[in-house]
């Protein structure tokens, strides 16, 4: 399964990354992350808020700056849709589709990206259950479309120093149930970036067949989740070191 | 604020019930709820589920019966849409839309029932937050639509037996914070039938403004959600005992 | 069951109440809870806590007080122990025994307590699972005691503006396992004063056997869990509307 | 910090060993987890249970088998107390103590083991905040033994497919706390033996200092977690695997 040439499952771990939400600078912020050595962009203009008083992301009118990135970097690019008509809007401007924790349960939506027959990182919600989790991928795979690579971005307990826990053991309990490749954000699991790195590393240790994180030339300027999000040399760091665990890919398996 | 003739905040608790799902047999199923004194119809012709192999109910075909139930009993009647395209289906048919748990978190649809005007009932996601729940309300009251009720239906905790649990806490906590009623649905906190009048005791007597219930003439029968529908007996049982909680209702204000 | 007088699982639902911990006021205290109504006394010396620098309770020093609020207000009192020197050091002045929330998986203290043949309340620890409550239980009544009283105070999960979420769903569960009674405790699940009167009424509502309730005739002054206790006024007035639901005592039984 | 010879903290993570609790082939299993590479061995006689009827362990019957388990290994052993009278009873016969999840709140315990002096090894209860896990250490820290290991070993959430949830934030979350070393329990978090592995490489990879897992030469015969005891070679497996981690200590310190 690959976006673009990046391929999850295979023997590296494809690093996706750039910032939360597409501003008005995001080819230099693309550039930085490319420069970082991402694999894949995030690209979002549309952004699931929990109220309406928030920034909503910069709609359609940031599309145009996504086909500038990809153009300048010469990397895939990944966007996140809310509803059939985004579909439409972003298809020809990305090559793969995120559907966030707050829309895997939007069955009309996991139709709608599925038919497109691109591949879709499909986050896990708040407080699915593997089953519920794969119930979703199911919506999409019944569309005809299996490329569906499934994150895990923690899950809500009662801790609160985290964002969410990272559930690192979806990882080895989804590998007996599913042929589909999991991989792991810890930008939204730490929500904090003095602990994105070792979740990184945690989720790459444990199997994951990919990253992806937060990133943003000057984080603390960044227009949403400014708190995670990674600096470019953090994310060459984290790039780095999520690398040299590739060798030890076969640690994981008995 | 009211649907139809029932009102919510005013001196007794509406009972909103009905099947889980419009079956073809719906208009019998309404009239029994109707019958044992429900005061609102739920009338669910789409249904979210947990995966595409399941009922995704009666769509579009079911929504004339939605008409023949108000008319044979009177009683104003709510439907649960799925995108902005079912609202459009739906709102000429009923009197006010529900917004279930898994569509909390959806944006779109939020301001799409929003701008109908009509009543909305918002059910409380798997795991949101007070914040989380008033944000969804927000989105609908940015539509310059504020007949919003909410209804808590249960969080998901490490508890098993029940299918969810009921934060009753959330009446009087939300009471502080927003002038919006709030509901119980002790259907989907139970998960089992056997627990649904102790759990709708306990809502009304912590200060809900109503309750929605599920039942089905035989429940065993019902296409969905079979374990926890009441028959018609049992709800006619819960709505009498609920009414003498009526006559307590000023207990829960200190 | 009855501890003194006072019977649990009868026509009435007891009330337990006095302050957090015993204080040198204490006999003055547990006569404004007297006053109040209360059924039984709680004259805990020995507090367990969440780090050592906190109030560990005035300790053997406040148990003649004990003796004092029995002799003075003819009310039953219940303390509670954290070792097995404790038990020893209190079950000549106590009437029955309290095993906290943070004591429920101290199978040698469940061991200890249960030899006295005393009644017992045992609550829930923070994420106990109702299999794992009764299992406590079990440990009790291996001593060949089956008094046995367990208390709901509500579990931990991922809500913070409570202090833990009543889970009133445990009544109608557990009485279809055990017949042992179930109380709550409404103070240790609010957490806040205001929300301690209804969640006690949705505890009488769902069938508690009981309720148990920290008051203070100055709440604010109180050494310990100042938030959350009911004034002198509140505890009458609770009681008192409590008391209305008795009346209704078979409504939860279907 | 030390337990013998093995250092918590330094460049590489002891891993201790053994099987769940002791039984009468306990220096033959002491052997095996021995040859595999332990570096310390658990050595449990006195077993915390859900519930009266299950094996509550050889209890003190099977001290002397500790003794010869040292002296055949030649490693250090560390034993779990439930009470005061167990601390008397083990303490010539261990190098360090465990304070099981079920008694991190006993008060009483962390005192009665603090003021020995010797290491002791605090897992995290079921639920328990970092304020409360820190505030449980701070009760042994205020006998004036500062050698507490903490030990994440899952907490309980919705999922039930594991036994509990490993929170790895624990570890660079807990880093920014406190001076104490975080261990890393993947047999308890996993409650499967096919997934330990991975569990011990992401704790390994987070940063924890120091891995124990359970282990029997015959997993299945294991008279207590027969589910998650790691066989010998798998023991093997996963400290060579773990080991290979330890050069790549230097990667999640930012």
């Amino acid at each position: 399964m690959a976006i673009g040439d990046a391929v999850f499952g295979g023997d590296r771990r494809p690093i996706i990354s750039g910032p939360c939400s597409v501003e008005p600078d995001y080819v230099r912020h693309a550039e930085a992350a490319a420069a970082a050595g991402a694999d894949v962009l995030r690209g979002c203009v549309f952004k699931p808020r929990s109220g309406p008083d928030r920034f909503q992301g910069m709609g359609a009118e940031g599309i145009p700056l996504l086909g500038q990135a990809r153009a300048r970097t010469g990397l895939p690019i990944i966007a996140e849709p809310l509803d059939g008509d985004d579909v439409r809007l972003l298809r020809d401007h990305v090559d793969g589709f995120l559907i966030g924790a707050r829309s895997m349960r939007n069955s009309r939506l996991l139709e709608s990206v599925g038919r497109t027959g691109m591949p879709i990182i499909l986050k896990r919600s708040f407080a699915a259950t593997y089953a519920e989790w794969l119930g979703a991928a199911d919506y999409i795979r019944a569309t005809g479309n299996d490329d569906v690579i499934l994150c895990e971005r923690g899950i809500r307990t009662f801790v609160t120093e985290t964002r969410n826990t990272l559930d690192v053991a979806a990882v080895p309990v989804l590998a007996s149930r599913t042929d589909l490749p999991v991989i792991i954000d810890p930008s939204h699991a730490a929500g904090r970036r003095e602990w994105v790195l070792p979740l990184a590393l945690a989720g790459a240790a444990v199997g994951a067949a990919g990253i992806i994180v937060e990133s943003h030339p000057v984080p603390e300027q960044s227009w949403t989740d400014s708190c995670q999000a990674l600096s470019t040399p953090e994310l060459r760091d984290l790039i780095e070191k999520v690398g040299r665990l590739n060798s030890l890919n076969e640690l994981s398996s008995t």
